[in-house]
């Protein structure tokens, strides 16, 4: 699909549910609430829907947002790649060809809409969103400059990581001359720590292990563990960037175990090595330095497969 | 001056010594080298100074770095706002009127030498010194572009700040096109920390106190805490922005022992308060969210006369 076609697309249809992936981020609500805001401006009906909900931390783009009333006519899916990433709270939605359209930037888009346009080289879907609105012409608000930025920005690691293009940087250029204050969102998004966060990054700190010449940081974290410590499971989401920002690791692991005997693996690297094919060999993919997979057995078990994985890599001898 | 002046100064001098501040960060050492770099792409000799060496930190700008053999014609100051900056181990620059020109974007900045560029609008010396280039219209290498990128990614916390313009990010749009690591950078310059930093953030993590409602987190480190840690004082440089980093906290206080009874205050403060004011009454100053002063006392005067600062803030009362 062309912009132009997806401008004909939003034209043609009315009453929108818009679909934003379960464990939702920055990137997918900011192009769930941006596109809704926008098909609202447009005179459209339209909703957003998410599996696990809003969570309070992107509250300033649905701080006045109202569900509308209407009969659903036409459903988009933003940033899912996949329709098992809807979330199981929503059956009715991950029938096949049930999504008209979806508007993604993975690579590894499943092409499960009726019509879709991925662009795998884009740093965030709501970049998409930001390009599509601009050839569309139509002006945007500060609500809808607010929602594209925090995604941009989120995706990227504000700005930071290798899928930050010159497209995300013009895009932010022009985004952060609207009414919005990105100096806060940004605060919000990348510096501000609860207690609670804080002893649980304090927690893996203490009890990570390092092996291969330091070159692999690994922090085991149980159910019990979790317990144990006093500090809300919750607080440790998002942790697996943790292992890896020790000086000198190459690849950082993350274990946490999601069953008696299932352990869930977030896995970054360096430039160094591809995450993506590290946790392919454990039937898992994802990105090139954030990849993750499952893994069935023993903590002891999955601790001496992800070792000796490790160790295959050849990071372990002296250089 | 204008940018085509600056040009013409270029053009007419030979022989540069490059002055950057003394305690270095990237933005000063970035436009140090990005400029000795252009000036030698120019055929012209440079070198670059600094009081206190050139840390590993930034090697990546100084790896094929040799001092030049010249007699020094020509002092060019770069992102030194007042001339004590320069440090004490330079004596011979902070004569008044030695340096012949000095770029930079501190509105503070004392116009202690014979020619100014100042900008105090612009996010980083860097940022003028990319717009300078572009207007001038030589190409500039990888190597500049590595130099001016980390000025500007480094003075804006990686575009997260509000000191971050359209600008930053038009001119991080096109240095990034160069081939030079910026992901590698910014790992380097904002991700990854030795272990004995993650020490030393623990240390202040464990330490802090709260104020005011938890609106006020204070962390004192005096010679003797930092001695008896065990963590090489080096490793709490930069280390005051933590304070600010727990919710709620409106102002975050570092207070740091410089002498027997002198205390080096780093104030941060959200957008509800103005840390340069705060400094001030101290006879200190700086930005508007990120300040310092020395006080004069006991820790124990110091602490108090802060916290009746704070208190003063009116944060204490119950919203």
């Amino acid at each position: 699909m062309t912009f132009a076609e997806i401008g004909r697309f939003f034209e043609e249809h009315d009453c929108y549910t818009i679909l934003t992936h379960k464990s939702p981020d920055g990137d997918t609500l900011g192009a769930g609430f941006g596109l809704c805001a926008y098909l609202r401006d447009m005179g459209k009906k339209a909703n957003v829907v998410n599996a696990d909900g809003f969570p309070d931390r992107y509250y300033f783009m649905y701080d006045d947002y109202t569900e509308q009333d209407f009969e659903e006519q036409c459903i988009i899916a933003v940033d899912i790649a996949d329709p098992s990433l809807i979330g199981s709270a929503l059956p009715q939605y991950m029938v096949p060809g049930k999504v008209d359209l979806c508007i993604d930037h993975h690579i590894s888009n499943k092409y499960y809409a009726k019509q879709s346009y991925v662009d795998g080289s884009s740093s965030a879907a709501c970049l998409i969103l930001f390009e599509l609105f601009k050839e569309l012409g139509r002006p945007i608000s500060d609500l809808i400059a607010a929602c594209l930025y925090t995604g941009i920005a989120t995706d990227t690691g504000c700005f930071k990581y290798e899928n930050t293009t010159p497209q995300a940087h013009l895009a932010a250029a022009e985004l952060i001359q609207y009414n919005f204050g990105y100096a806060f969102i940004n605060r919000r998004m990348f510096d501000i720590k609860s207690k609670g966060r804080m002893a649980a990054e304090k927690f893996v700190t203490d009890n990570m292990e390092f092996y291969c010449n330091d070159k692999c940081a690994l922090i085991a974290l149980t159910t019990e563990t979790m317990q144990s410590c006093g500090i809300e499971p919750a607080e440790f989401e998002g942790i697996a960037s943790i292992p890896l920002s020790v000086e000198g690791v190459e690849i950082g692991i993350t274990i946490k175990q999601r069953h008696e005997d299932v352990f869930k693996l977030s896995v970054r690297t360096t430039e160094k090595l591809d995450a993506s094919a590290f946790c392919k060999q454990f039937g898992g993919g994802g990105h090139i330095r954030a990849a993750g997979c499952e893994i069935k057995g023993s903590l002891e078990d999955v601790e001496k497969q992800v070792r000796a994985a490790v160790e295959a890599l050849g990071l372990c001898s002296d250089d």
